[in-house]
């Protein structure tokens, strides 16, 4: 049964990496001695050593050993001896092309999919959807495919941002730019926002955290749904 | 000898379509009667028919019949004959997987090489550097390649907008993803803020409108830039 918390962000807004989730992250991961670490995002394209020190510490507090994709000979075997996965966020593009040059994007799919407790947030979220085809990021690398793990029968939308009434920028919101998704793919698209995640326990998927999550559907309006809503509807 | 005009963006902060660039467009265009339109990058998914009609009303202003590339039954012909060209704004990869899949990057390049005159606006702009790898768009659709026309020996980051300071939001800023492609690629990404074009007459690369503009070179600290600043050390 798959078993994941999909976040926004890692990091809140004067927060501490991961502490928002810390007690989430504790039960989530609560028979696992080690997670494996998938640093392929590199935010800031630090190495993926650095990324795996940052996210261990954090994971040390709640007794967890965190070790890194990278360090593994074998990664396919390490995907599927692993306890748990944490996919950090970084650029999706970076995260997406690793998988697929390290081919690991299927294996990981179906490890999650048989239960493997899994923890994404920002890049690491963005593809647990169907496609990476609703990040924000930049196309700093050329990946040989847009397709992700569909973990969840739609695509997301991490660090989900409203539009800014007072801004005097031209460029498109973030609200334009998933209509025009829509003008192309008929997807659903979840606007997560900073502070949401999703959490899924087999086909059940709930809303959780304190926010709203805005629901883009191709040809209707988009929708607020409240924390706590079952977005299993969505199958 | 080449000669073009790259824009940030078609419209300002509470101005109408093209309407701050009307007067070098004039003189951009003096020797046309015709241009050819690129509307494949389609704002909000608008049809060709209903971009090109927009884009014309402003081209009648300065007398010029805008001529939409989707009317053309052979759109390589269209390119090689045309007087003059402008790409319009929307969705880059939209855009850049339109251009290959009619087999017109090429063909365009080439022509605007030989000096027809060119105007891009925003992803009509992101195409003239080496890659469309520093647009801001999303990626709707998957493109055949990132490769871009080339008609500058650098990149564009078109609607460069400076990080804010009050924002609690804390997904990556602008200068951030450009920092992340140059983790990775060694291109000098130019950040041009909306008011800001590039003048380009043959090798020289003019920065012009009032604003200053951004430069991020890999290893090196940013930079401003002087409007009238000649951009061709970029070579």
């Amino acid at each position: 049964m798959k078993n994941c918390i999909i976040a926004s962000t890692s990091t809140l807004y004067n927060g501490e990496y991961l502490d928002y989730l810390l007690p989430e992250l504790q039960l989530h991961f609560k028979d696992c001695k080690t997670v494996l670490f998938i640093p392929f995002a590199r935010p800031g394209g630090i190495t993926h050593d650095e990324y795996t020190s940052k996210a261990a510490i954090v994971f040390a507090k709640i007794n967890i050993v965190l070790k890194g994709i990278h360090t593994f000979e074998n990664q396919k075997e390490a995907i599927q001896n692993a306890e748990g996965f944490f996919t950090g966020g970084g650029n999706t593009f970076l995260l997406v092309t690793q998988l697929y040059k390290n081919d690991l994007m299927n294996i990981l799919a179906e490890t999650v999919k048989k239960g493997t407790p899994y923890l994404g947030t920002s890049a690491g979220s963005n593809i647990c959807g169907l496609t990476m085809q609703t990040t924000n990021d930049m196309p700093i690398i050329y990946p040989p495919s847009f397709q992700t793990l569909g973990l969840i029968p739609f695509n997301l939308n991490p660090h989900y941002l409203d539009p800014d009434d007072q801004s005097k920028h031209m460029g498109e919101t973030r609200e334009t730019r998933i209509k025009e998704f829509h003008a192309f793919n008929s997807l659903p698209v979840l606007g997560l926002r900073e502070g949401s995640w999703l959490d899924v326990k087999g086909e059940k998927i709930t809303l959780r955290g304190n926010l709203q999550a805005r629901l883009f559907r191709q040809n209707q309006l988009p929708q607020e749904l409240e924390t706590g809503t079952d977005l299993s509807f969505l199958n």
